[in-house]
């Protein structure tokens, strides 16, 4: 059982790093504050309270203001000297534009000896706007858009130039101030021009590409429109400064971390794996066969988020099929486990986080006469890996980045 | 177009190294061979007249005799003193049961001071047989056990106890001369008692195992063949030396040397792939996203065989389908290639070996209107690689150890 004791520890390790709390006084606590000038602080997305209360905790007794927008139903009370407000998610409403007006007022004039601190994280695309063109207007460009098949890439850079804080404009207002942004991020790769459209990162779309997508698509847009397609959004924020927090990225660092102080070498081997999770599994189980005359313990990380094609009507979530998966590949091994789990601590519609096998679970569930290919086939892996011991709980965990998926070869 | 010269320059260092007249013949070099006795010679399965050839060439004058057993038709003329035999493949026929014969004769009576030098390849199973009971029984037995669902394991386990060479048997009948064995192997993983059913190797499987067998499955066997069960198969075998060459194994390593002799620090992560094609092309393209950062150039190394599902009636094979589902998830990125190449040179059924892609293939193909992920759905990679350049040729390489996947970062 020394496999499953590694795998709960590297689990509530890996989490607890990831943590919005932790992630965000992490970063604060890695950043100069300067010494003169006014503090304000500004916090958008689905995770604004409680990265806003941390902040509080932290730099609360410096703050001169700020501004907190987070999702309808999603503030858990006061917080200091804040405003507090809520606005629509995933589509944006009155609140939104109002909210984000009291941003703008707040953060207008600053000087270059102020700093706005500024905490986002996922939801703020919707939570955080002020359109440049009528609401209405803007939902029809919108609509068009989806309806000629553009992709998200392109529908993003029409609609960085119809908003007053997309594309790097938040930050391009609040400058000569320094904006210290710390980005709690659950996409893939962190494409910080991504995360809630970028309010405070440089947009890397030209108007030379806006102008090529109204053609291509043949949109015919207001005059208002079309002279804003023609501003350019900013190419450089010499005034930012961003941290990426509580990433996949960060789930695999601190497994890895995790991983080596239990003797184990580890080497993540990507932060983005995409495909399918069963096919994740019979790679991991590849891998572990491949390395199992090493002659110290070993561990392989892989974070991202895989899929799972239904074709069955069993209970089970992604990181659960991987586990399942890759138990027929290592049957038979030396003390090797394969365990997966996602950091939000709900794999699919269960409550398990995620599941976890050795080279001893393929004869056990065959002596209880479960055939793994059936369970998978069936979509059943929770039914299997309960009947093996396998499941992981951790509990909700207040964050989602993502999940990461290990193989261990203990020696 | 430097990474598609790398590629080319691994690709055919990889192959040559494992075609069978170079694997032959380094592993007779590293053969201590006695200076008495007698040295005979005996080369079993579809690759045995080529490898007899090499072994005539670099041993032929110190030959005392020998025979080779080759699929009908795959001789390609006389050897030195040897006695060429063909035979049936996939089904033994009477020439199996002759040329076998006359194996078991011609290494009847041997002493310690003589040595075999048995070679052996794929197809060993059908070519190398002497079975224990009447033919018709043998091929009965057989019929039965794939009737009721019995797996290969299985099915072998009951075989080699009625077979007098299989399961360590030949080499127990050529002891007390040394066997000194080169298996050109094309099995994911290498299992020695699997290949050609193990002739001279120690068998794992009991008689115990081989009654449950019978029992589970409720079979009827003659008397003969029931004792047949009860003989136990050799477990040690201590007149043997085996060299496993050709491997899937030795693909990877020798394409990892020359990533090495190019400046990239490689690293092998599995030689038993086996997944979905395309999945493991997402993979590899997650692998080459994490380490973009890297200030040295990395090769990152799959050996294996993985699986096409056809749902498209396009041309193509796995490895091209493999190198086609990466161009997507690598696009854009810096000097990044992802390949895979089917080392007998014939990926599906078509006359290139492989794919090729970089960051630039897919921006690429979208410009040429081709979408990749309908490409994939209409299992026509063939067609997009030849449109981006993409294909690998080698031509026919003579052997079949499957196959290679690389990520290719050069920095």
């Amino acid at each position: 059982m020394d496999l499953r004791k590694d795998c709960n520890y590297i689990v509530s390790e890996a989490i607890r790093r990831v943590r919005p709390d932790a992630a965000v006084r992490r970063a604060l606590e890695g950043f100069q504050f300067p010494s003169a000038g006014r503090l304000l602080l500004v916090a958008v997305g689905k995770a604004a309270w409680a990265m806003a209360k941390v902040a509080s905790d932290c730099i609360g007794d410096r703050l001169d203001g700020g501004i907190v927008i987070t999702k309808h139903g999603y503030s858990e009370g006061p917080i200091g000297n804040l405003l507090i407000r809520e606005a629509g998610h995933p589509v944006p409403d009155f609140d939104t534009f109002s909210a984000t007006e009291e941003v703008l007022a707040l953060t207008d004039d600053l000087t270059e000896e102020d700093t706005v601190v500024f905490l986002l994280s996922g939801g703020g695309s919707s939570l955080f706007e002020a359109p440049l063109v009528r609401q209405t207007e803007l939902q029809q460009i919108t609509q068009s858009l989806l309806a000629c098949g553009a992709d998200i890439v392109e529908i993003n850079t029409i609609r960085k130039r119809l908003s007053a804080v997309k594309g790097g404009r938040f930050a391009k207002h609040c400058s000569p101030a320094r904006v210290f942004t710390i980005v709690l991020s659950d996409i893939i790769g962190d494409p910080l021009d991504m995360i809630a459209s970028g309010p405070a990162y440089p947009d890397s779309s030209t108007c030379a590409d806006a102008l090529a997508i109204v053609e291509k698509y043949g949109l015919q847009l207001s005059e208002g429109a079309m002279a804003c397609l023609m501003q350019e959004t900013p190419k450089l924020l010499d005034n930012v400064e961003t941290v990426v927090t509580g990433s996949v990225r960060e789930l695999c660092a601190a497994a890895a971390d995790a991983c080596r102080e239990l003797g184990y070498q580890p080497l993540i081997l990507t932060d983005s794996l995409n495909c399918v999770a069963r096919e994740a599994g019979a790679m991991l189980a590849a891998i572990a066969r491949y390395h199992q005359n090493t002659d110290r313990s070993l561990a392989f990380l892989l974070g991202g988020e895989t899929v799972v094609h239904l074709t069955g009507k069993g209970k089970g979530g992604r990181n659960q099929e991987i586990a399942l998966a890759a138990a027929q590949g290592i049957a038979g091994l030396v003390n090797t486990a394969v365990f997966s789990v996602g950091s939000d601590g709900t794999d699919g519609p269960t409550d398990a986080a995620g599941g976890f096998v050795t080279h001893e679970t393929y004869a056990a569930l065959l002596e209880k006469g479960i055939r793994i290919h059936e369970v998978l086939a069936n979509n059943d892996a929770y039914t299997a890996l309960q009947a093996s011991g396998g499941l992981i709980f951790t509990g909700a965990t207040g964050t989602n980045v993502n999940d990461v998926s290990v193989v261990l070869i203990r020696r």
